[in-house]
């Protein structure tokens, strides 16, 4: 053994004391060595029995249950635990208590080797979580917790804490999660093709594709509408985006919930049909078998047919067709048509106050029940708010006076041409400034720029028992009241620029249901898009439908 | 004057006292007859001077202002005269009142130069109606009245009267309107080409084309489905199948309001497709502009892809094409779908807890809210009230029960085999003997008869986390759990039969929107018009759509 020292054998007679001094000295000096030596070993020797003991202790790891990856759900055939899982709308709620809940990673990050941050998403909302090392939580978990994939769906149990300042990162700002078990059910990929936090900040109403991406002010990139359209599962898990989508369910669900009040029955009515309706022209063209049909575009028949057939009061949601190659922020070849048709008694106004009404209603519940999410679209797109008049009444404007505006205003324009969209938005301003409302009904239109089963005007031939309603100075609804008798209809099909045959296919019997005692009737259609875009102001027609061709 | 007698001056001398004599008798007979003569005259006189008298009276006609045709609505400038329209769904809170009403002729007949009757209808109610002639009512409104056509549009004013016998021919029973006023707003043309009370006789089941018509037991003509369909306007005015857009408009509407309650998204989402999702087979193709595109199969992709973007609950209503040439009652190349798709938290199961209640209350609110409308269908059809079990829980049964159940019945068929329509129509006999409900779940179907992205089953590999839902032993809902994990998706859709490519355009973008953190999620379609056929038992599938091809 290296610590036993073994006498030399080099010493001779001659000299032998001063050798043994030297031997003395040597053997003195090996001995502290070999006692240094001893112990540094076993100081080795304990470090290494301590190190092993706490590796042992680390494989342990007190919270080895509590974190790591899930099995496919579905895949295994556990049984459930039964957990309740808390909504984080309801946070408040449980403050001081345990909750578990799914949520998705924000963002993780480790800060140290005992504490990791997490931004957790819910919905709408936000929270901050903590995972802090302790006797109880290992710091095997807060590695893990803290290097969790963005956009990996996690079930997390914590204690909800409040917090003694505000949290600015998330929408809850009192509270935060003190988490003790991290589990993830569904790992996210990396890289990600697109960042949510990027998909948040509102595409400039230019569209702007790739080739344009540019940095905003703060350094992070504009994400164009070519990557945000290959990526749409991603980028509709933006907040705005989300509430873009609840806004809209919202606008649905208003306009049947008015109008269900009012005894209206909702209808659906086909899609596809055998001729291409009202002069045939935007139609798409699709093989049926073997022969021809065509997408609908619009029900416009169909809900008068149903007035026909003696349904007082019909309505439908649904979607609408034209073959419009318009790349404009105000044409779809596909949207979603909130229609509506209904008998009148006496005057075709008492259907337009209904439409106003509608929308009135419409307006001031998405500014109650869907506060938070007009709020989040309106402050991204940095909107005025939306103005209407107080008095409640809507302004109603005759198309005559509305072109005496404009020329007062300085535009150019006769008696009967159409407006062009610059005008009609002119005269949304002029309105403003005048009523006071960024919403109001342009009555009277002239007889010739609408379609010839339109009610020509009784005070003037050249002018139509029609109307749009326009919001911030751009068309949302165009209605009229009806031709209801079949003699007039064909006559007025005749006379049409260009003429249409009332006897064609897809117009004859059209015209025929009007033999037979149809009650005079009016309606209206909205663009459920255009409602949504135009209130809220955000660019909706883009970003509202997942890309389909 | 005749009334003055002149003497003769024919007497001559000889034989003067026998021509005295004859003279006399002569001049007593002329002086009768002159007499005789003058009365006559004098009665004629009075006569015509009475007849005169009526006449004038009559040209003046008391109710000229009561009656008439009205000029076409809106065609004139008329000032709307505000009367208050009455609803005769109020009639019995009107007893003794004058009401005025919008409403339509289902017959008028006169009865004597002094009385009409006239059967009127609205919405779905009838009621009868008298016009009798007196000081303030002319015989000239009576024939009027009674002779006005069939299916007319009308504005009667009149007193609402109790009845001492109940009226057979109407569903008021305990009223009927005195009418005051009478005017034709709309009138039909006669011949009808379609009788509506002929409508009102459910077609039988086989469909019955023209060259089958036939008379039914009571000698009315039984009118075949191309009749129907050509004068859709006027079958569809027959209160039965007013009663079933009803009920499918309220299927629909509670559809939405249970989701809603539950946190539902609305969405649309499109119809038109770049690709032909899922495998590509029945697929609507139409021109795009210069390329080709697809109608949407079902919302399934899009539904899915909108749980991967986070929304963790959405719902639809729309329509779904199926370019399926199969002509039977159970096929549509076009139909409304109602679907939806959630997220869950430990099983699939919680899905279909949610479908389950569901559907209980759509059948127990549609039996409520709508109990007229679903009277008046099943009434016309001699339909079995529907059973549901009396414990309020829906029979959930796995598909080897079911297979071992038909088996047990006699039915030859292997552990993975689908079932045929008999089989399924067999089985829901056996459900409803065994487990006394006309609704219940079929869970974990084969794998191998499902769609390639449903989620295999944790305790046999050939099984699968899928079910269906039947009505009366017809399937109208078919749902799964989803494969929310790309990897395994993709490995699923290239060992499917027939395979999928998973790279393929309309694929892709579906397999990949898995890699970045979707929930695991299941969901479920129903369609709206089997909801309606196999609850009300009656023909839907005919009847509902106006004939678009």
């Amino acid at each position: 053994m290296a610590d036993q020292e073994q006498p030399t054998a080099a010493a001779g007679p001659a000299g032998e004391a001063a050798d043994e001094k030297k031997s003395k000295n040597a053997e003195k000096k090996a001995k502290k060595e070999a006692e240094k030596a001893a112990k540094k070993a076993a100081a080795k020797e304990r470090e290494l029995a301590e190190r092993k003991k706490k590796e042992d202790a680390d494989a342990a790891d007190v919270s080895a249950d509590s974190y790591g990856e899930l099995p496919l759900v579905g895949s295994k055939d556990f049984k459930p635990t039964g957990t309740q899982r808390s909504n984080l709308a309801d946070i408040a709620s449980n403050e001081d208590k345990e909750i578990t809940f799914r949520c998705w990673v924000e963002n993780a990050r480790v800060q140290s080797a005992k504490l990791a941050f997490l931004n957790l998403r819910q919905g709408l909302n936000t929270v901050q979580a903590v995972v802090a090392a302790s006797e109880k939580l290992s710091k095997q978990m807060v590695k893990f917790s803290g290097s969790v994939s963005t956009e990996s769906t996690l079930v997390v149990t914590g204690l909800v804490k409040r917090v003694k300042e505000e949290i600015k990162s998330a929408t809850i700002k009192e509270f935060e999660i003190h988490i003790t078990k991290l589990f993830v059910e569904v790992k996210a990929e990396v890289p990600l093709p697109l960042q949510v936090e990027d998909a948040e900040r509102p595409l400039p109403s230019a569209g702007l594709g790739d080739e344009d991406e540019k940095q905003a002010d703060d350094g992070r990139p504009l994400v164009g509408l070519n990557t945000r359209l290959d990526n749409r599962t991603i980028d509709l898990r933006a907040k705005i985006n989300h509430a873009i989508f609840i806004i809209k369910s919202g606008v649905c669900a208003l306009f049947q919930e008015f109008l269900s009040k009012r005894g209206f029955t909702l209808i659906h009515t086909p899609k596809i049909q055998g001729a291409a309706g009202e002069g045939g022209a935007n139609v798409f063209e699709l093989k049926y078998f073997d022969r021809s049909a065509y997408l609908a575009q619009s029900p416009q028949f169909y809900k008068q047919m149903l007035i026909a057939s003696r349904f007082q009061k019909v309505m439908e949601i649904g979607p609408v067709f034209r073959a419009e190659n318009s790349n404009t922020a105000r044409h779809l070849t596909e949207f979603v048509g909130l229609d509506l048709e209904m008998e009148f008694q006496e005057n075709y106004h008492e259907v337009m106050s209904v439409l106003e009404e509608l929308m009135l209603f419409i307006f001031k519940e998405l500014d109650t029940r869907y506060r938070a999410e007009t709020e989040l679209v309106r402050s991204a797109y940095h909107v005025e708010p939306f103005k209407l008049p107080e008095s409640g009444k809507v302004p109603r404007i005759n198309f005559a006076e509305g072109i005496a505006m404009l020329r007062e205003a300085g535009e150019e324009l006769g008696d009967y041409d159409d407006l062009t969209t610059p005008q009609e938005k002119h005269l949304g301003k002029l309105v403003l400034e005048k009523y006071g409302s960024d919403f109001y009904t342009l009555d009277q239109f002239p007889l010739a720029v609408r379609p010839a089963y339109t009610m020509p005007s009784p005070t003037n031939p050249n002018l139509s028992n029609s109307y749009d309603m326009f919001m911030r100075g751009q068309e949302i609804c165009s209605g009229a009241q009806r031709i209801h008798d079949a003699a007039l209809l064909a006559k007025m099909m005749r006379e049409h620029d260009p003429p249409i045959n009332p006897d064609a296919d897809g117009t004859r019997d059209y015209v025929n249901c009007f033999r037979y005692g149809c009650p005079p009737h009016a309606g209206g259609g909205f663009g459920l898009e255009r409602i949504v875009q135009f209130c809220e102001c955000c660019v909706v027609d883009f970003l509202l439908l997942i890309q389909n061709c």
